[in-house]
């Protein structure tokens, strides 16, 4: 089992996942096993989702919990942007308040409760509503909303929707729930993985949403992750924010950074181990699995950015140190000309070398080396910073896949990164022209 | 004549020139006043503009001079991307060896030679052919280049083309120069203006290029102005450093810095003031000139963005400095989703919002006013960072329109600035999937 990596190994590890677009096939990783259920696929994890009318479509969920039947150990990061939705700051609160516990997530979209004057009172009575269909404490619960910013919400749908939603709990309910967070996404996006702590057999799950306002800054876009392994609060937020660096924050849809991007992740024990509560092999063997859970969401998410046609995985090797390769892999995936040059299958890859320039980050240009692969071939397209005579007719055979890589070395060093994008598509436009209605 | 002003009331006093879309109206400034001519408006400059065989489409030119009768003083700004093209790195040069002088601008559209081999041989290879036509020093040669990153530039078409351009040098040559440094621009950008000082008249006067690519960082996109203003060259160099910080680095269309942008200043002295060689009140009269010309393309360059049916207006106000209202005001226009709204004329006003809490800046978001206006009315939608509940179609008549103005009170300070965009488009997508064929 792979342990004690260093933090940039992440990038080396997780390789090019085959596999086509929005099915996506997920790399082998040593000792790692995929498995099915999303957030419950973790021991003592049930979900529900439905719809309680916040979405007038009665086709489409608008609202999902998760509860675990036993206490677990919390953790959370948020959006940093100003502009935070309401119930950012109830659940930041709640895990204050309740020393890193949680016992339940819910969730709604179709509204972020964000900008709005009542805003936390409507998110505490939401908390307050699921606490008491629950038997638990208002604290023990994590909220969270996506959709329209601005607009009012009413807490009418949740008390009519709670009764029900408690009812259907059930070891089967994660695509309910997967489904009840969807806004603008067009597939539901869940990863489990199984592997081993001390010989007991563990599991972490999630799910996630997000396709558009992608342009995560120390969180992301609604995440939300389950597992049974037995981890203190400090180790469970030490894993987490060093994982999501390199995960979620390397992921941009359209750079704009969403006023309600949440991760959450819950550990409720039950797999047995003994309590991870520093950082040991068995920390190393548990941040991996996050990381693994969280690269494939993060891919998940990156192939359906609204209106996508094709997911992009910028890798910057050879940098000097991790911060210069992510700020790197990040502006060429972010560069809305190297997303239209991906769409029209054009390899005008000046381009390329163009956002990889304007990345906030010191290295030498004419050391940089650029190659294009897909399932479709690798070509060598940029040799020491000059654009080469490359063969046209092979890269446009690259880039005519849904899965590209653009894979740079910076030839400075032994960091590396990845980011992941998609490409800017008429559909982008036409997604978020009309968005509302 | 507006003298002495403090440098963010320069924001103020450039008001919403009224007018449409592309062909917009200059507001008036008491004592200047808008005439023709571009580059050719101040006395002593001839220009030019031609194919010479570098763009294969004959309609199109793509080779311009700008020529001085007598030596100027000659200031410039140049991309901050680590990628930059082989002229920027031949200008500085040259601006160093003249001791800051220069008699001529030489510039070509389609091939930016950019990232090639032998890019910075065939720049000087260039300057020394139009040095040898027009009987000056290859030092006194300003040389530029915009279109296609990574294709190699044969020096052939400008040895043919040169005698051409040079017979055909013309104070009415103006607009032929400005029809050559267009790539995908749709409209010439050419602005002067006259006044006076020390009771002399004097003129100062520009033409620009850029449609894409464009997300200046200290400087931008192609821009020439020519002036017969006296001015130390030291003096001219603090004018255009200090006025581009709020003019076309406040522009962007789509967050990519180009790796060629440049501005340049040239100054004759044929005005016959006495020459300006400290921050004096004629000083501050010739900065004033100097912001009505960059203002002025400015909001020409975002009117005419890639695909953009909208020019976007933000004035941020109410900042406790400059730095915060640019900040948030680049934020606003650069939005992904902010330029979709527009663009689908959909008032989904929370993604203003949005936009403007990720902006990299101090500000409390509780205080925060946003109104939005154009030639349709005004509205206010939001409130001490609350969405009001303000009228669907008073809003739909005001974004209707083609020029739309975002007004932000940061209810913080004094100090304001504007930034200019557009809307997010099909068009832009479609230029850019497919723009090398």
């Amino acid at each position: 089992m792979a342990v004690s990596v260093r933090f940039s190994d992440f990038a080396r590890l997780a390789g090019a996942g085959a596999g086509k677009g929005k099915n996506m096939t997920k790399k082998e990783y040593d000792g790692y096993t995929y498995v099915d259920g999303g957030v419950c696929a973790a021991k003592g994890f049930v979900a529900n989702g439905l719809n309680c009318g916040i979405n007038p479509d009665r086709e489409k969920y608008d609202l999902g919990l998760v509860y675990s039947e036993t206490v677990c150990n919390a953790a959370a990061v948020y959006t940093q942007n100003k502009v935070k939705g309401a119930p950012i700051f109830v659940t930041k609160e709640h895990l204050e308040k309740s020393a890193g516990t949680a016992r339940a997530v819910i969730v709604n979209s179709k509204n972020a409760n964000t900008c709005n004057p009542n805003g936390i009172e409507v998110a505490e009575e939401v908390c307050a509503l699921t606490a008491g269909a629950l038997g638990i404490l208002p604290e023990e619960v994590i909220v969270a909303s996506t959709g329209v910013i601005g607009e009012r919400l009413s807490t009418e749908p949740f008390r009519q929707g709670m009764p029900e939603l408690v009812r259907g709990l059930s070891a089967d309910g994660n695509g309910r729930a997967a489904y009840a967070i969807m806004t603008t996404d067009t597939i539901q996006k869940e990863v489990a993985v199984t592997f081993e702590i001390q010989g007991k057999s563990c599991t972490i799950g999630g799910m996630a949403k997000g396709s558009g306002m992608i342009h995560p800054n120390m969180a992301t876009t609604l995440n939300f992750i389950t597992s049974d392994v037995s981890i203190s609060t400090e180790m469970l937020q030490a894993a987490l924010s060093e994982v999501v660096k390199v995960t979620y924050n390397c992921l941009t849809i359209d750079g704009d950074t969403s006023t309600n991007d949440m991760v959450s992740v819950m550990c409720n024990g039950l797999a047995g181990n003994v309590q991870i509560r520093e950082q040991n092999r068995d920390f190393d063997v548990f941040r991996q699995a996050l990381y693994i859970v969280m690269e494939n969401m993060a891919k998940m998410l990156a192939g359906d950015g609204e209106g996508a046609t094709k997911m992009l995985e910028c890798r910057c090797g050879g940098a000097k140190n991790l911060e210069t390769a992510v700020a790197v892999a990040k502006s060429v995936v972010g560069s809305a000309l190297v997303k239209c040059m991906f769409f029209g299958e054009d390899a005008n890859c000046g381009r390329l070398l163009c956002a990889l320039g304007y990345a906030d980050a010191e290295f030498d240009i004419e050391k940089v080396n650029i190659d294009l692969a897909s399932s479709g071939g690798r070509i060598s397209v940029c040799k020491n910073g000059v654009i080469l005579d490359f063969s046209e007719e092979e890269a446009a055979k690259i880039i005519g896949e849904q899965e590209i890589y653009i894979i740079i070395d910076l030839q400075d060093g032994d960091a590396s990164a990845k980011a992941w994008g998609c490409d800017l598509t008429y559909d982008y436009v036409k997604i978020n022209g009309d968005y509302r209605s």
